[in-house]
């Protein structure tokens, strides 16, 4: 740490006495990082307990010059709440309350540093659920989760987070406490990965659990072959709520990480669709009925979890994928990328090639209802040239994406890892409209500098 | 016209001289109000063929000072597309193409101009739609669709225009060309009311039309009674595709309209629940099932439609309330607010009795669903006193409509009528916010001056 840094937070702790306010090195160093395992260095890690609390860091710490890391749980993928040199790490650890719940308005009221599996534990009781679903709900956060516009197995039919916030309480770079309403600043605010401003509370709508669900595992041949299946399969008037695809090499990956390997052995199939139907019973009854049916006319393998207690074991294999993945390397290159589903049989073809051309190990999953896919390469940070070879193949990646129609980010945001590719993404006009955006809403570029399009200009020129 | 306006028109049209662009007093006025019936002033009316008329039009006419006025059909009813004195009217009447339709990607690109039912029309043989439908679809176009954030009764199974939208091709007030994909700069362009840049095209998601629909008309007593009604069928499991609300006083009015009152005369119901189920017909049957099973417990008298001819009589019914309303007096001061599910049985009681207060004819209908509803009052605009009182209800309106929780406009904007009531809905922050964004992506103020939250501070103080 540098003796300004250090002074100006040393000032800072003086002026907010009251709030918790860790400048200890192991408190710098658990609050450095972020799930890409990339580490960054803060001067100190605060803890508000209200939204006052919160006003009265952002001013103070906004007018003696120190940057804000927003931080929910840390789980993201893009290094978005890493923190830059000199910076204040804001953690929401300790504004995690439900505010209020209205089963009227089907309708609750949450800070922002409440966990998503927290809040579905609260909402189970009175029947009801908050659709968002990311991979990591029993650890990432609400706020996380709107700054990121995160989505999950279920946004196939629900749609990601944009769609559930009715409002928000935030706080601008100044310290100024603001509500939005749907459709106005809240547009921009929800996936603005911590850069325009504050998230204090959500309202956010939620709904009444179905009746019944129903879970299958659909096994198939070759992954092009899967995911054409897919498509043929919503053709065919089948209406999954969830509709996520298993590329072979990662199925046998999590299957040899959850011991159960032998099962597959037996099987011929090599590839497969995670699906779920929900509704009345009648409904799922006759989905049911639909796929059974579609499977026997194409000589498919279908596992079907009816049983709570069997569809949990079904969505444990699902949710230990990314688990599975990250024991398998020492470096996981995680990319998420988005594409029509009409693309997505050449892509999952593609995308192995690619990975081949380059000679690594490469892993594809994800919610390919929705055309949003997972990719993994297996490298070893050690291993320069092989890392080198990786940032080769991503760039392939991405550049095929957006040739495709894609986009870069399904739901894992920009952050750092992919501030180097805006520029595939978006057109020079495009990004200096951002920028500007950037620059009214938080002109010092107090909040999360150094990420996404804050100061991309300059970067892209 | 002012002779300095019409010297800045001349040259514009000498410097766009391939451009369709009529300066006939005929064509002013024609192009010179909305559906509000309030009346403005153009210079001329341009009718740009291509994205580069558009730009070239846009280019010169920001170079010379005069405002740009984006127009579609001119159905809005918050005035977003009367002129301003010395603007010009840009009308998308002549881009009004299908671009491209990829069933396999569950998507159409379309220019601006294009009515959403010649977008249905177009789409139906592919057995495809587009799900919002503004009640005005017949005539109105995607691009005002898009400004507007549109929803229509489908809008409570499907959400409103905002989901629909995966890029936009626009038009910058310096005519800068820019094509912006969901999440981008579209967040804030959809629902924008022309006041941000110019849409020239849409790549918008469609869906398969499902396979079997059933229209239900549903009688019940008290207008809050019948919103009661619509929660507790929700409640009970009942999941329809529409769900719309038509109070006592426009039953009878449209039904005078349709000249079908005598079959009202031999009911005990008074006002009413417009629904639609859709699905396999498995589930439209099940939906049927659990709707007459409610009303036989209930006592509540049903009207079914199940073939199509049926069905189209009971939508000519919900579509003639406008119409109807139209021709009952010769001001129709029309609202439109959002309120939660849970506030509307208290709100139709309220909202009539306000209304009664001020002494005047009230009718209140529409998407009860998403809790948005339509409220017209019914006066001349020639008895003063009566306008008078009509302002006062209106202000009393949304002091109460927000004091409740809910927003001054569920789907027909702000434009030039509810900006005085801006500062209800939002803080001096928030104006602030939003102003400073108009002020980085229209620095001029060329698209829609005066309209929405254009220099909104001036105004508010």
């Amino acid at each position: 740490m540098i003796d300004e840094s250090r002074m100006r937070v040393k000032e800072l702790k003086r002026r907010i006495r009251n709030v918790t306010l860790h400048t200890e090195d192991y408190y710098r160093i658990a609050y450095g990082y972020d799930a890409t395992g990339i580490r960054g260095s803060c001067v100190g890690v605060a803890f508000p307990e209200s939204e006052c609390d919160l006003a009265l860091i952002i001013k103070n710490a906004n007018s003696l010059g120190i940057p804000i890391i927003p931080r929910g749980a840390g789980t993201g993928f893009s290094g978005g709440s890493v923190p830059v040199d000199g910076s204040l790490v804001v953690s929401t650890e300790k504004i995690r309350r439900v505010l209020s719940f209205d089963r009227e308005m089907n309708e609750v009221e949450v800070e922002s540093g409440i966990v998503n599996g927290k809040l579905q534990d609260y909402l189970k009781p009175f029947g009801f659920f908050y659709p968002p679903d990311p991979a990591s709900y029993k650890v990432s956060t609400i706020g996380g989760n709107i700054a990121e516009n995160a989505g999950g197995p279920r946004a196939y039919k629900y749609g990601v987070t944009r769609r559930y916030v009715r409002s928000l309480k935030w706080i601008t770079s100044t310290g100024e406490y603001l509500e939005s309403q749907q459709g106005g600043p809240t547009a921009f605010l929800i996936g603005s990965e911590g850069t325009l401003g504050f998230i204090y509370s959500a309202r956010l709508a939620v709904f009444p659990i179905p009746k019944a669900r129903k879970t299958f595992l659909l096994g198939a041949s070759g992954d092009g072959d899967t995911m054409n299946l897919a498509s043929d399969l919503l053709h065919s008037g089948f209406r999954p709520s969830v509709l996520e695809f298993i590329d072979s090499k990662t199925i046998r990956c999590v299957a040899e990480y959850l011991g159960i390997l032998s099962i597959l052995e037996n099987r011929g199939d090599s590839s497969y669709l995670f699906l779920e139907v929900e509704g009345t019973e009648i409904e799922t009854d006759e989905q049911q009925r639909h796929l059974n049916d579609y499977c026997e006319c194409h000589g498919l393998t279908l596992t079907t979890a009816e049983k709570e207690e069997d569809r949990e074991i079904l969505w444990e294999l699902r949710r230990s994928i990314s688990p599975s993945l990250a024991r398998r390397s020492i470096t996981k290159v995680n990319e998420d990328i988005a594409l029509p589903l009409g693309k997505l049989p050449e892509a999952v073809v593609r995308i192995h090639e690619l990975a081949r051309d380059k000679r690594l190990d490469c892993y594809i999953f994800g919610h390919c209802g929705d055309g949003n896919l997972h990719i993994n390469i297996m490298t070893d940070r050690r291993n320069k040239k092989e890392m080198e070879r990786a940032g080769e193949f991503v760039e392939n990646l991405f550049l095929y994406v957006i040739a495709a129609g894609g986009t870069l980010s399904g739901e894992h945001g920009v952050g750092i890892t992919k501030r180097p590719f805006l520029s595939l993404a978006f057109s020079p006009g495009e990004l200096r409209l951002q920028e500007k955006i950037k620059g009214v809403i938080d002109p010092g570029s107090t909040f999360n500098p150094g990420k996404y399009f804050d100061n991309i200009m300059e970067e892209v020129g």
